[in-house]
């Protein structure tokens, strides 16, 4: 069966194609909820869609707060701007993890692969957010190997519901709503901005 | 009574100082909590801080869907990502509507005062977030005074618990938890990153 792509699939690679001398660009906000229902929010990278889909992966580390959050509550929403366009697409939706022990380890394995030497290994590191260790060295251990993820390593992927796409360029702004109706067709709404 | 200023805010300073030459670095990404108690995120503009104080001042306009969000839960987190100098601020903190029927109006009216001609149209535009209107003219009305906010101007304040500084510059990365103890003293603690 072919799906077509989403209306809003190719406004977003439009914008990170035009934004791609900015590394930057590549990074988005993503808030969840932590587990006295209060938000979280931090600074993310896009490790491109899930194929075939609309899923957008994410990695992170098991020992990270946000899977303590996602696994109580799995909705989040994502905040990407792009500086030189000028352009935010806020993407509302839901969090899926794939650990070790997930039925499909194949897109799990692919993305640790394309991680750079230096992204491996900072999943060998002391665990994040505790009082910083004494031992240096605990900071330089081997590189894991590429065709073995570390247990604790983690692909997120983060499945949209609702695509609210703002372009500054221009006056007036323009506003654009992306949304599944009942039948999990993609709609299209202009609004105001 | 002079109270000194929390250990985050000179570190906060430097960021923008050091990243001034992009505009962007004074927006930040800030979540809040919906009616139904899922997280939403947007990017807003750094107003500079409430005086005397350490608020950070946000603008937003009353039709607007956050003004619900924080009606029902105060509760934000703040994340600050400066793209030059690779760090990224997370703030942990309350809103505080300041409306036009608030007590005290003065930063209120000052902060209006420096918004751009452009900026402060943008608060005579028809209700954000609803079908485009048809008539273009609803976006080209007149120049508001400088000396009374429209009352759908809102000033939020934004007032920090805690910091989680991160930089990712150099190997391994630098971070540091900033909270208010149980007297309200700033205390810090560097962690694992």
């Amino acid at each position: 069966m072919t799906k077509t792509l989403p209306p809003w699939r190719p406004i977003l690679s439009r914008a990170l194609h035009r934004n791609r001398s900015l590394p930057n660009a590549r990074y988005f906000q993503l808030a969840t909820v932590n587990l006295q229902g209060n938000p979280a929010n931090r600074t993310v990278v896009f490790r491109g869609f899930f194929n075939p889909g609309n899923q957008l992966q994410i990695i992170t580390d098991s020992r990270s707060e946000k899977i303590n959050h996602i696994n109580n509550y799995f909705a989040s929403e994502i905040c990407w701007y792009f500086p030189k366009t000028r352009e935010q697409f806020r993407i509302t939706g839901n969090l899926t993890i794939i650990d070790e022990n997930h039925e499909n380890q194949t897109s799990r394995l692919t993305v640790w692969q394309n991680l750079s030497n230096s992204a491996k290994q900072q999943f060998t590191w002391p665990h994040p957010g505790q009082t910083l260790t004494e031992n240096e060295q605990d900071f330089f251990q081997e590189i894991p190997s590429r065709n073995q993820p570390l247990s604790n390593f983690i692909l997120l992927l983060f499945n949209p519901k609702k695509v609210d796409h703002l372009e500054l360029r221009g006056n007036p702004h323009q506003r654009t709503f992306y949304y599944l109706d009942n039948n999990q067709n993609w709609m299209t709404q202009a609004v105001n901005p």
